[in-house]
């Protein structure tokens, strides 16, 4: 494979080439980029990605709502983008971030709040 | 809400439910139990979440292969399961792992090994 060629794989080149799935999104995991603890799994649909680098914070597509969602927009729990990185095939991306205030709509500080055991769910 | 119902309830109660998608799936996120860094996005279905906690190594269902996929069967890289948590709608698993070799097919440590930026992505 010449350097050109390489250059222009979605896999290993370096262009921003999201492979979104059927329903136009990929997979968005977020964590806390001082503690790395995982915060949330969302979804990015293009537009979400776009204002998520234009802004510098975590937009997503609601799946439940069927539209663009500005992460904090209402809660003022904003997610402060301090690096995002694109996985192999490009169907999802990392994002770490400095978050204003819980990611869960329950209240809990990460969405991961159950161990899960061969007995069931632990909280904590 | 009782007590009773609260302990049913997928978002706060302590019984495993996983909210499969219609392709009878949950997102799989693995992560390294020491570094914390993201290693990768699978997917798992129910043989999957049972093989994986019966033998404390991740299994994920493989979308492109269409089979329980036992990570690292083939080339020695298992991940050996350390925590595993499930989110507030139990449709992503989080798998704090010991990986015994790279996660990536491309030989990287992570499959995240590109970081994006508005110029394109970074290596490294």
């Amino acid at each position: 494979m010449s350097r050109v060629e390489s250059d222009g794989c979605r896999e290993t080149g370096l262009r921003l080439d999201p492979k979104w799935d059927a329903a136009g999104l990929v997979t968005a995991v977020v964590s806390d980029a001082v503690s790395g603890e995982l915060l949330m799994v969302a979804h990015m649909n293009a537009d979400a990605l776009a204002a998520t680098l234009a802004t510098g914070e975590a937009h997503f597509w609601s799946r439940s709502r069927g539209e663009l969602w500005h992460k904090g927009a209402t809660s003022g729990h904003v997610q402060r983008i301090v690096e995002m990185r694109i996985d192999c095939d490009q169907d999802a991306l990392w994002l770490k971030v400095e978050p204003a205030g819980p990611a869960c709509h329950t209240g809990e500080r990460s969405c991961f709040f159950r161990a899960v055991t061969s007995d069931g769910l632990v909280r904590g």
